[in-house]
């Protein structure tokens, strides 16, 4: 997508044609920040850091980390090392795992020569693909996009409601929630989103505002507050969110607040999408009431970083000091309160039978 | 209420016996700071400024402050000219208006010479029928709270969830929402308040917290996103929150926020009580969808206000520079989604019958 007018992928290879550019996710969006990743152990602190976050952006960057350590040393003792130390990151990411599964897979069977160039070539694979997956989702929320701007009058643009950031910069491109919003706006279809700022770690106000804003879509930040009183009064066509886990029976874990979204569209018969790539779909869970909930650090409620008139960025108190908070991350969205998934194969009823009838490989 | 183990109430008056003690609540929860009203313009600066806030509490300062003005001059004229200074200062607060109308009509009869005393006598009369009213819903409340711990396990605490900052700093004492939770706390229930945040101006993180930390009442802390995920895991007993204004159908406009919780309590089979004096009925508007809902400024939403770790009071900018936002400050939340309400004259269903059968006289 566009920063202020220049087209930027969220990791990318350095003009060296082997170092690796990310954006600095820490300091948005109060500063731009590309560090070069010349090691191993950069990208896994990259990643440790939450520099680069989200599922398909932290697997392409441990792919490429894993390419970092072979220039240095292609062995396998190496290669096993390397693997360690990049999942040891986040220990939990599914996708990390698999990305580097698939790259040690593929540079394994090989002399060692031929290793760093193999891996390169797959990471930059793994990288297109988790793009074109992201895209496949933008043409297929498109669709959904251009049936609502049909239905308004001429000129007047879709608004889209979304929460947290499933924009481009969780992916590699395109986003997940944002792809059919990115798609739209490109297609001259008038849109304007509504940007939950998405507390405790406002996403929304730090990543979601700046992505859309140097894009140039239109978009208005508000507290997650506001949704439900802005589909009450008529100001929003579609919600559009994104899902760390969608259960085989279509329920839905996102970021803390989706459910609460989802009740007021459905009061209110807005259309309510959630955007997935089929890869976190979790065909092993039967509903969305057997995913365990992580609890985060209190501070991150009682506290929030910002930056001052002067121009320091900081944290502050919100509450009395040592206020008791909690802090779950995740809400579950029934299935029946989803509209449609949008997936990178098509739009489906959140249904066990139709998402298995879109990856019928998968669903076993 | 107690602050530290001393009782409090949010005005009162100095030991001098004329002038006026407020608690600057513009200060908490990071100072402690009782200013003393010593004329009628540093109450009037008082109400503008928002140290003092909730329609009761305004009311009463008004009030108090009008009989500083007629210590300085009690001639009509003077009477006439403070009234309007102190209207001036939050010109659509209905209690406002009410409170100065009533001691202005109490002391007009009257010579010179006598109009002191009276005014002081009919302000202190004002806040105590405040307060008595506001102790009113908190028995009215209180049974609610009892009928809930007497459904749970012996020693269990009733988890309540409220919204924004109804209890006794908006009030004169007790509160609206928060005056059952006191009554319950003080009678030896035990009771346990999930506070929201309640963005864009965390009078929940603020003020709430702070009260009911200050009184002793165990209480968490939370983001407005996860109160569904509560409800949704059994966490929640009963929400309990005030109102701005009730219509006469039973809908209630309450802070941003409030009708997400109403969704998710009826959902998920969560008494949700709305706790309100008779005074906020507005008898004259069909329904909460003929309410204007106030827009209040942008930065709200793109700036915080918090306490720095080295202790400095300052804001921070959450999201780009420039980023626009929109700042609704109340939403409707419709008569159907609230179980009861709770007034001083007892708990009512939301409906025009059942409430014109509390106030006949208001009814008309």
């Amino acid at each position: 997508m566009l920063v202020d007018g220049v087209p930027y992928r969220a990791i990318w290879l350095d003009d060296d044609g082997w170092s690796v550019r990310i954006i600095d996710q820490t300091r948005l969006p109060w500063e731009w920040h590309v560090p070069r990743l010349t090691c191993l152990s950069e990208a896994a602190d990259a990643i440790s850091a939450m520099r680069v976050r989200g599922a398909p952006l932290i697997g392409a960057t441990a792919a490429f980390g894993l390419c970092l350590g072979l220039r240095e040393d292609a062995s396998n003792a190496a290669l096993e090392q390397g693997r360690a130390e990049l999942l040891a990151t986040r220990p939990t990411a599914v996708n990390l795992r698999w990305a580097l599964e698939v790259l040690t897979e593929s540079v394994q069977p090989l002399p060692l020569s031929d290793r760093v160039a193999a891996a390169y070539a797959r990471a930059a694979a793994i990288a297109e693909a988790e793009a074109a997956t992201c895209r496949a989702i933008g043409d297929h929320g498109l669709a959904l996009i251009r049936e609502a701007a049909d239905a308004k009058c001429e000129g007047e643009p879709v608004n889209v409601l979304t929460h947290c950031n499933a924009g481009w910069l969780a992916t590699v491109d395109w986003g997940t929630a944002l792809a059919p919003v990115y798609r739209a706006h490109d297609a001259g279809i008038p849109v304007h989103v509504w940007v939950d700022e998405t507390r405790p770690r406002n996403q929304g106000a730090s990543l979601t505002a700046w992505e859309l804003g140097r894009h140039g879509v239109p978009h208005t930040l508000v507290a997650d507050n506001a949704g439900g009183h802005l589909m009450e009064r008529g100001l929003v066509d579609l919600c559009l969110v994104g899902t760390d886990r969608t259960t085989r029976n279509g329920d839905v874990a996102n970021k803390i607040g989706t459910y609460l979204k989802a009740l007021a569209a459905a009061d209110n018969n807005v259309p309510f999408y959630v955007a997935l790539p089929g890869s976190t779909i979790d065909w092993e869970t039967a509903s969305g009431a057997d995913i365990p909930i992580e609890e985060r650090a209190a501070e991150e409620v009682t506290h929030i970083p910002g930056r001052t008139d002067a121009g320091e960025i900081t944290r502050v108190a919100l509450g009395p000091e040592g206020t008791p908070a909690a802090n779950p991350a995740f809400d579950v969205t029934p299935a029946h309160l989803v509209t449609a998934l949008v997936t990178d194969r098509g739009v489906s009823d959140p249904t066990t039978e139709a998402l298995a009838g879109l990856y019928p490989e998968r669903a076993g």
